[in-house]
């Protein structure tokens, strides 16, 4: 059975589920895949303020406990619908306490299934923007996973990042996970300017790097450059462990 | 912790739980409520068939289990977002099994809150109308209970039930378990169709009583009539169990 770690944040969580559904061979109820969501928002510390230095606690700590949850209830494998929680001082974390506890959950990599997906889709793209979090944008944890396989990552300068990409995710009135039904358009407004920027430095794709953005962007591609939303590739990944033959084509 | 019998269908769960958030006071990810969802679609039969003979196993003992899972794992409260398993020969089953095994979680009935919800917010209305599956049509589900709180209850007749109504839900090529991203527009032409005819007949409000259908139906009134979506009464009844101080003004 599949298992999401829920929560982070929550509306990521259904987002994932229901890509999970979308991309499942299914006719019926009964044909899809069995699937468990614990949404712990209330236990699971901003991963990015850890990052930032601002919250002292490791969420990797919560997310282990939902993951032995998960495991207990009958899930054999799992994802984590946000980016920044792969940030190597948390996603190392929850795999060493995984280790520690002899789980045998299968936790996925968003971060490089994603890149997986690029390189196995779009063989001839040499440069790719990221649009994130200021805290996945510090950790440079799209950068360097794309930058080990040889990419070449553009990022917003850090000005663009701070008062306009991050805002459109917490921003306290506009922002996606204080506003999301509808999206608010100047949390939009925000990331298409991000996406220009990316464009201008010559991105052929861009790398939807916050769970919230495929919100707010839900275009495959914006002007020239096609948009990659991680929370899709993963639960293509997942589906693809539990029974490949469930999966939808492309 | 906030349970929910997902499964019934996929997206009727998540779309749950999105309405938990929706109707959720908060603006970070630490303020919304812990919820846990867990998507059983393959172990739980056909609601609709079971009751119209098709199917010999009453889903009801799937959905037992289900919520045993759920309250292992934490849940005090559960909601089921599937109308038809709320029909007297599965949720008495339901309520008999738990009984039974003496679990402590208290399930609530979306047929029973949604009644409830019509007569606190709209005391002058005396004709109803509603939309569902045949399986739940022909359990007189909500009718019933309409009626036996002094309603008019309106439901289309047969021939538009079975040719027009049920497959907007079921239909292989346009029904919304098939194709719901995004639906298919024959699926919202059949249902707006049974709208108009239920408001030539002096319904003054409709219950969207198949918790596919606010998906292809979102606005708050059709014509002149109001639109009533249990799923989102009932997301307003877990939250307000749980937490009351955490509800929404409507």
């Amino acid at each position: 059975m599949i298992g999401i770690v829920g929560g982070v944040g929550p509306y990521a969580g259904t987002d994932l589920l229901n890509k999970i559904f979308n991309n499942t061979l299914a006719s019926k109820d009964q044909e899809h895949l069995d699937a468990i969501l614990l949404s712990m928002s209330s236990k699971i510390e901003d991963r990015t303020e850890y990052l930032l230095g601002k919250v002292k606690i490791n969420p990797a700590l919560a997310i282990v406990e939902v993951l032995h949850k998960l495991e207990l209830i009958g899930s054999t494998i799992a994802g984590i619908p946000c980016n920044t929680a792969h940030s190597k001082k948390i996603f190392d974390t929850i795999q060493l306490e995984l280790e520690k506890s002899k789980s045998r959950i299968k936790l996925l990599n968003m971060i490089d299934e994603t890149v997986l997906f690029i390189a196995s889709n779009y063989p001839d793209i040499t440069k790719i923007g990221v649009l994130s979090t200021t805290g996945t944008y510090k950790s440079k944890l799209y950068a360097s996973a794309l930058r080990l396989k040889g990419y070449e990552a553009i990022v917003p300068p850090l000005e663009m990042q701070e008062n306009t990409i991050h805002p459109a995710i917490y921003d306290k009135v506009y922002g996606i996970k204080t506003i999301s039904n509808p999206i608010h358009p100047q949390a939009r407004q925000n990331l298409l300017e991000g996406c220009s920027y990316l464009e201008e430095q010559g991105a052929e794709l861009v790398i939807l790097g916050c769970t919230e953005i495929p919100l707010a962007i839900t275009e495959s591609k914006i002007n020239n450059m096609i948009t990659v939303d991680p929370t899709n590739i993963l639960a293509r990944a997942l589906i693809k462990y539990i029974d490949p033959l469930k999966l939808k084509p492309l």
